[in-house]
């Protein structure tokens, strides 16, 4: 007995990662009874993000332009080219004031079990950037997980056998972190991939 | 550099309950980068159902037309009625096959802390539902929880006042349930609510 616009939007809901039948309804419930102008202004929100927004033909970032703004900026180091899995992970490298170079945003990273492998990620359009003849060296800063290790690899694999240079960011103990809490394969590794002190 | 159609979209997502700031980005990038279609969908749903959903006129329950089937329905007792909080509530009241009479639903339950109280709730709708001259017993199935019994205090006080016949469903050990597993608060209701047994 369920109206069939109510049950059309619940069926709707479920395109939204983490949301089972239940969460959908409960959401559906609540956008109709206490919250009809901020269901209107997500139906247009997500009308105008969908026809506004596109990636970057450069970094693969999302964009309304045809270029990002950061692509465009004469300000970057444009010999540097920071390899990440998401746009997230691009604003926590920004975040870090570590690095001036530019970006490529894989959107995802290498997952057989998604089926995600290096056609889906279109990685021949990151050979193309990587290739310009400017960039000089690519850093992966793909995550620690499996996955982004094994997305890493490959794209080491595929940047080296080009003859560009490639380096990874380093991964060990975090900055305040206390050895006691630190995971002992975080220890182990911080270990493995210890630096020389100069004098 | 977020693209303010992406920033508007994540901000307008928030609007879903339980969906923080966090959550919100990533359903944001999740439908641009994977599920553009189900985006689309989502909109036009959202568009559709603030179009074509109502409160049914006799029972409150979300419905496309003036009169739900199920007030509409000569098959049903229109001299009980029973409250619940949600149309959820009603859908589980159906399933246990128990009760064919009307329904009133309440569309939430009254919380102080939420600012929600009998004005909120429009009580005086049900009020006016209840005393129509045909009702003659009017059910609370609101929840067991502290609202829902508030709620039922309130309303069993209201409708008594007016003469109108009130009861309230069991509470007790479930069916299927052993006492050793059954926390001990419900446990004491079901020794002081206990029934005299037929010889
Ligand atoms: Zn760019
Ligand atoms: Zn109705």
């Amino acid at each position: 007995m369920t109206p069939s616009s109510l049950e059309t939007l619940i069926e709707a809901l479920r395109c939204l990662p983490g949301v089972g039948p239940k969460s959908a309804q409960r959401m559906a419930y609540y956008l109709l009874q206490r919250d009809r102008q901020g269901a209107q202004h997500l139906a247009e929100s997500l009308e105008t993000a969908l026809q506004a927004i596109r990636h970057c033909q450069r970094c693969n970032t999302f964009t309304e332009a045809e270029v990002c703004e950061r692509c465009a900026s004469p300000k970057r180091d444009a010999s540097l080219l920071c390899v990440v899995e998401t746009p997230v992970d691009m604003n926590m490298m920004e975040q870090s004031h570590a690095y001036n170079g530019l970006y490529y945003v894989l959107m995802g990273r290498i997952s057989p079990l998604d089926g995600i492998g290096p056609r889906e990620l279109k990685l021949d359009r990151l050979l193309a950037r990587a290739c310009d003849g400017v960039v000089r060296e690519v850093i992966l800063a793909t995550n620690y997980t499996n996955e982004g290790e094994a997305t890493a690899h490959y794209l080491s694999e595929l940047l080296k056998s080009r003859g560009i240079g490639v380096s990874r960011i380093a991964r060990g103990v975090p900055v305040g972190g206390e050895l006691e809490y630190v995971d002992s394969g975080t220890l182990a590794q911080a270990v493995r991939e210890r630096r020389p002190l100069a004098d």
